[in-house]
């Protein structure tokens, strides 16, 4: 495995710097359509190191992300995902997926490095891991893969956008299609897609959200949160 | 439903300036000990704020946080989570839910409203919802909803963490001991618990990741991404 990267790209491409999180919050906004330009190399490397950076239960990773920024395979990818225009627009698309079998497969590797790297106590790594494959054991593993690459997709997501890219989060495509044209094993879920490049159309309104105290409980399930 | 907030707080509580968004990715780690010291209020509503705007499919944000301060309630949350010490230990702990149900009871609210504010075409806004309801159809909800709220509890996880305090997601929890002692409806998931506030003890080392030829693939499964 390897280390955190010691240097990030801390500006835009255009040379500006990089936004505060909560201005990457608010500002991100789901892009209907796409202009052509390619998303730089180097951009691409540094949004996919943040994602991998995710954390996730006993470190074990199960995502892996597909990077389709050929015209073809954007086309192949558009008709798995319901003929969305963007997909076929956005200079790159990351497919999404988890992986049930092969996280088991390879725990091992995990929890001989963890112990390697002190971030568990040697001594106790075998009982470690039988209480980590004991937990999965218990887990739906739909359930438990769709949740940790969300992690992953989810700072992926917000890292192009402060890198000043615009993105589009999607869950309407064919599972089985898009695991047949990409090669993606049987035992992997297809979580989403995220569209990366420029938009080419100014965003569409706001669609406002829920008020806090409709989503934010104090204590208890229902019970109001009262913001200051 | 509400506007963005117009303005967030753009400061650390101890006054430093916001990180950029690369260095709130690389310096999360998952914090084992918290100090007892609140977190203030003003940065919980900012946080929830900013978990708030995550995306959604539909703008349905089946995302619901209960937030637990208070000392004998988070004594009950650590007995339902296997009783790890962080939880009684951390001065707050949110506990992530999803709705399987009511997000589609109440999509009413969300496609009026989103035609009022024309994000969607008021025309098309029937046809829309029909749409949406055909694809939820289609979904396992407990996947479903178990990715929505990892969306925008990421999106907390880092909020919290550019705000400058410490935060640990967990999913060792008992959901079924977890909805009894804080009244969560039955067609809830309990999705992930997370603790903020402020790290006791330094952290354990980092466990590395696996480098980005294995988790990330050029245009096909299986072909290593090659790096700049």
């Amino acid at each position: 495995m390897h280390n955190q990267p010691e240097k990030l790209l801390e500006v835009r491409p255009d040379g500006k710097p990089l936004k505060s999180f909560a201005r990457v919050v608010l500002d991100r906004r789901a892009t209907s359509h796409f202009a052509p330009d390619p998303v730089p190399r180097e951009y691409l490397d540094a949004i996919l190191e943040l994602a991998a950076q995710a954390p996730s239960g006993y470190n074990l990773q199960p995502w892996r992300f597909i990077v389709v920024q050929d015209d073809a395979n954007r086309k192949r990818l558009q008709k798995a995902a319901f003929n969305q225009p963007k997909v076929a627009e956005a200079p790159c698309v990351i497919i999404a997926i988890g992986m049930k079998e092969e996280v088991k497969a390879r725990a091992d590797e995990v929890f001989i490095e963890g112990a390697q790297r002190r971030s568990a106590d040697p001594e106790k790594i075998e009982a470690y891991q039988k209480q980590a494959m004991d937990f999965l054991s218990t887990m739906k593993m739909d359930v438990w893969v769709n949740r940790h690459v969300m992690i992953a997709l989810t700072t992926m997501m917000l890292a192009a956008e402060s890198y000043g890219f615009d993105t589009a989060p999607m869950e309407g495509f064919d599972p089985a299609a898009v695991k047949k044209e990409f090669g993606i094993p049987d035992e992997a879920e297809v979580v989403a897609l995220l569209a990366i490049g420029r938009m080419r159309e100014p965003e569409k309104p706001y669609p406002g959200r829920f008020e806090l105290a409709r989503i934010a409980f104090t204590e208890h399930y229902g019970r109001p949160w009262s913001q200051r």
